[in-house]
Parts: C-alpha cells; sequence; structure tokens
C-alpha cells in the first residue's frame, strides 16, 4: 500500500490540493479501487487522487475545469512516471461523463455546485458493482451528497476524518491539525 | 457568560496567542473561576486567558518570562478595560509561585519544561477546593500533567478539544481546523 | 462559570441528553446569556441546557413535545434548585413561539424536521441584539440551520466540536470520543 | 485496496478490537506492506490487522499473550481464507522477538507496559528499510512511542486520527464518534 508523500507533489498555488496522504489513503481503500477498473476522476486540482490511481487502475480520466489544474496534475504524474495510462480533460465533468466510457470508480473531489446532477448522471454510467466516493471540505456538501446517494438507492457510508499531524520539535511534538473532510461513498449493486 | 472575540485581541507575532475563543470559554467553565478568586496564570502569552480570568477573578497574576508576552498582555488588558486587578510578572513560573499569596486558580499554558516541578509547587501554594488547569498544543505535556496530578492524588479530567470553524462563502462553508488542544484539569481536596 | 457534573443529571432512556458539560459550556458562551435575559429552549430533552440557563438567565421557557422529557427536565432542576423561573410547555416549537413574549436567546436543540420554519418564526419574536443557537449532532441539520440565518441577513458562527474524554486507568489515559456536535449560532443586529 | 468491513469479523468481548476500518486502512499506509515483507504484529488482539497484513504480505507472525485472542484471529482468518502465511504465537512480545527472523514490519498494537524495552528490541530485528508501526487510544503511549523512536535515530511520523461515522435514518445521518487513535510510525534507514 504505497502512498506518496505530501512533500513530494508539485504544487500550484491557484490550484487546491494535493489531497493530504492520510486522506488519499482512506479514498484507495472507500473507492476499492484495482488494476481492472476505470476510474474518473472529477475536479482533480493538482492530481493528488489522480496518481494514487492511475497507480491503482487500469485506466483514469482525470477531469478538471481549469487548465491549471491539468498542467499540474500532468506535471505530478509525470514526475512519478505515471502519466501513462491517465486522459487529462479540460472540461465541467458533468458535459463529459457521457462521452466517457462505462467506469467502475467516480471520484468526485469537486462538483462546481452541480453534486445532484453530476452524481445522478455518473451513476447511470457506473457499472454494476462500481464506486462512487465524494470527499468535500465544505459543511453541505456531504449531507448534499448524502441525499443524491440515498435517492439513487445506494447504501451509502459516510466517514468524518479529522486528522492532525505531529510536528516534532525540540520541545515537544506539536500537533497541528488538518482540515477536517467528510467522505462520502457507496457502491452500486450488481445485477442479479 | 461573555467571551472576547478571537479578533478584538492584539497580536504580536513572536508570542503565541491569543488563545481561541472556544478554549478560553472551555477553560473558564473547568476552572470554575468566581469572584471571589486568586487566579495565576504562568505562561500567559499574548493575555488571552488572561482577560477572561480579570473578567471573571477578584485578582490575577500573569506570568510570563518573555516582556513581550507581557506586554501584549497589557495592551490586551488595557483595551477592554482590564488591567485593574492584573498584576503582571516577568518571569519564569517556578522561580515566583513561592512569593505569591494562596490561590484559588492554577492555570498553566506554558510550563518551559518544568511541568512536575511546576504543578508540586503550585499545588502547595493551591488553596483547599482550588483548581489546576493545564493547555496544551503539544503531545507530551497532557500525559506528563496527567502524571503528575495523579501522583498529588488529584482526581484528573482529561478532555481532547478539536474545534473547527466555519469560514462562510459564496460556494459554502469551509470547516477549518484549529489545532487540537488537551485541558487537563483537577480540583484540591477540601479540608475535612 | 460553573457548568454541572455530567453524572449529577437524572437520564432517562428514552429521552436524548443530557447535553455533555463541555459542550453545555461552549453553548452558554455562544448564547450570551445573562441574568437580564428570556430565554426560549425549544427540544430541550433531560433539561442539560435548560438547567445551565435556568442558572444564568431572568426566564427560561423550555419546550419539548415530548411529556417524558419535560418531566426529567423538571426533575433536574428541582434537584439543582432551580425550577423556579422556568416555564415547561409540552408542545411542538413551532406551535407556540407565536404565544411567547420576546425573547433575547432563542436555544434550538432539535427542530423535528421544521428548522426553516421554527428559525424564520422565532427570528421574529427574537429581541434585536438576541441569539439564536442550535446544535446538533446530524450531518444535515447545521448546513440547514446556517442557510436559514443566512436567509435571514445573520452573520453566522459555525463551530464543529470534537470532544474526547480521558478515562483514567492503571494501564493509562483512554481517550474515550464523544459524539461530534456542531454549533451553528447568530446574533440579530441591533437596531440603529 | 481492498479492506475487510468491520461487520465481517468475528468479536470477542473479552479481546480488543478489531481495529477499525479506517484505522486498518491507514496501517497499511503507514506500514507500507507488501508481497515480499514479513510482517511481526504484537497485541494481535481479534486480528483485525493481521487479516489485512495476511493479505497484504509474505508471512506475518501475531503475537498476543492472550489466547482468547489468537483463537479470534484464528477465527477471523480462517472465515476469510487468510490462515495459511499466519503463525499464532502465544506469548508476551519481548520474550519471542528474539527468536524470530528478521522483519520488515513491525507491528504495535499494544505492548503491555513494554514499549520501551519493545520497540529497541524490534528494532535491531528490524530489516533495514524496514518500518515500525504503533497504534494506540491511549494518551500516554504516542508520546512514549515516538520518544524511543527519535532516540532510535528514527523519523518519526506522527498522525492523530478521529473519525465519525454516518449512521443514516428517517431523520438525517447522525455522526458516531469512534474513540481517537495515535499512530505513530518511523522507518529504519537503508543501509549505505
Amino acid at each position: 500500500m504505497d502512498i506518496t508523500p505530501d512533500n513530494e507533489f508539485i504544487k500550484n498555488s491557484n490550484v487546491p490540493g494535493p489531497t493530504k496522504e492520510e486522506v488519499r489513503c482512506l479514498v484507495m481503500c472507500k473507492s476499492q479501487v484495482s488494476k481492472a477498473d476505470v476510474v474518473v476522476d472529477v475536479g482533480c486540482g493538482t492530481g493528488g487522487l489522480t496518481l494514487e490511481f492511475a497507480k491503482r487502475a487500469k485506466k483514469v480520466y482525470a477531469i478538471d475545469k481549469n487548465p491549471e489544474a491539468l498542467k499540474t496534475t500532468f506535471k505530478n504524474l509525470q514526475k512519478h512516471g505515471l502519466d501513462d495510462g491517465v486522459d487529462l480533460i479540460e472540461a465541467d465533468g458533468t458535459e463529459v461523463l457521457d462521452n466517457l466510457p462505462p467506469f467502475d470508480v467516480l471520484m468526485v473531489g469537486g462538483s462546481g455546485g452541480k453534486m445532484d446532477y453530476l452524481l445522478k448522471r455518473g451513476y447511470k454510467k457506473l457499472k454494476s458493482g462500481g464506486r462512487i466516493v465524494v470527499t468535500s471540505i465544505l459543511l453541505e456538501t456531504p449531507s448534499e451528497a448524502t441525499m443524491v446517494m440515498k435517492d439513487l438507492g445506494m447504501e451509502v457510508d459516510v466517514v468524518g476524518v479529522s486528522i492532525s499531524k505531529g510536528k516534532i520539535s525540540a520541545r515537544g511534538t506539536m500537533m497541528v491539525a488538518r482540515n477536517p473532510i467528510t467522505i462520502v461513498s457507496a457502491k452500486k449493486a450488481l445485477k442479479n
């Protein structure tokens, strides 16, 4: 279970991310991603999660409407030799989902205020047994995502995550908080 | 229960603090401070807790070895008309406790690595029924303070506090974490 | 700042609460309650917050639609000699707000799914300078309450609170988590 | 990244565990376990982490001084077809480390109060490039483990983890806290 350390990412002050190591780890678990999977990563930002999916999936579509985000994602993938197998798409997630092949994992790191539309559209293209994972630092997004997934008949897993990291100095270990993140995930039922 | 908002404090980049509103609130509760009390505030920093104690106690001794800290504490007290009734003492807490009159509350926001000595010395000067409160952002301090208070025969209350504050924007309410704080407190038994 | 310890409350297995000590403390601070205030406590449960308000306010109206809740609230008030000055009202909060005199603090611990109506109705009866405080253990309530308060033109304070309490044993201090609570509060502007 | 759901474990009321899904996930990441690795799991409890290591490592030694713990660990491994490749050892971890072959991962879920001895002894048997991971629900253990690892010249990673899980009902999603856990980990330097 190899997770790339936070300090090995190229950052971009105009783009949010990268998602911190511990959250990337938890998202990988919740997504149940494996080598046979096609992953769609909507709102890829600087590519923190894209890179972890790229290590573990067959194919990743990384989508962001911000060209700077895609540029940084590409740099991070390239730096770690993981740009093969990732398609970078400059677009609003809601506009391109329909044109993608069916996928196994829908990762939503940013919905641009269109969570309802995005999840419902994504659900249709999601293979049976596929997973949706939504991460958010906003108060509003988790309840919205939960509601939509429930409406889709999915059994929803909601996890609030508060991580603090020790900063070691001569005085002792100062615990520095990271912003709390909520991970909402669900699996599409297998066809009978 | 009037707590001064965080943004009404004068800050000083060379001095830690002020302690955030919610933690000041909890410390006031744990200290059970009242108008009859004498409070000793060791490691007062920019005076966040000093000011809250000044509102509620009869007398406060604010101690810090950093003269900048005391200057900032004084400015904050003065700004809120609370400098009467507070004595500012530039010293290491361990050096002056013996020279103070007996007190009802010992607040330790910083021990300079001498927690054991400070708490044991402080306990002797603490009136029966008096309270000790230790706050820390370090991993090591809470277990050390707990151990010393247990050694002193006190019943110890340990509270881990993680606070996040909503930052409201057009996109939604971003939850911003504050560093976790542990509050260790105990009461000196009343004499029979 | 005297907060009643958790273990001094009478509980009732059919009624939620009492609100834990640290949350009661924070709610008292956020409510800015003082001796001149009239407080309305909607969804009072076992009376944890009611009792703290009773210590600090002029008058408290404690409302719950569950008669068991009111019975337990009364027992807790009586046990601590605080039943004077508290009116217990068996009703849905939305039904009785209009019949109450104007108030300084509206505390909402439970809205029965009618947060929008309750806050808007309550806001009308809230005196200028008055405060609304909503506490919730649900994912959905804080964003709903925040939205309504923003709609009412209020400046909203959102605080996520995660508390853990040390359970001291021979092996060490086990940190036991309490369920996270979100406190949403706001003040009604003073008239010019 | 397949993590076994919490409800698929056999429990034992006399044995702590199993470690919750999210913490198992994070420990797998921190341990950097891979198919070539030999893992020693000291204080295996009901086998939550043992089972995750068994999926990912070449060989796991699961150690506990409580025979009930080993019995439950075995049942959980067997239930998931993972008992091959796991040796169960009824012993105090400090007594058997010396008799084991060199290992890549030392997992310490319980030290029986002998953290210092256990980590120092374990460090000697740890291969260069090997990892130590300590998890704890106690206030004291993380600072002790951090200190020992620092003494051993290791660069220590300290992570405080607070997880809450959504319990979905008709009223909404109640966030239920899990006890906070601290994960302390470090890597043994590669030989030059």
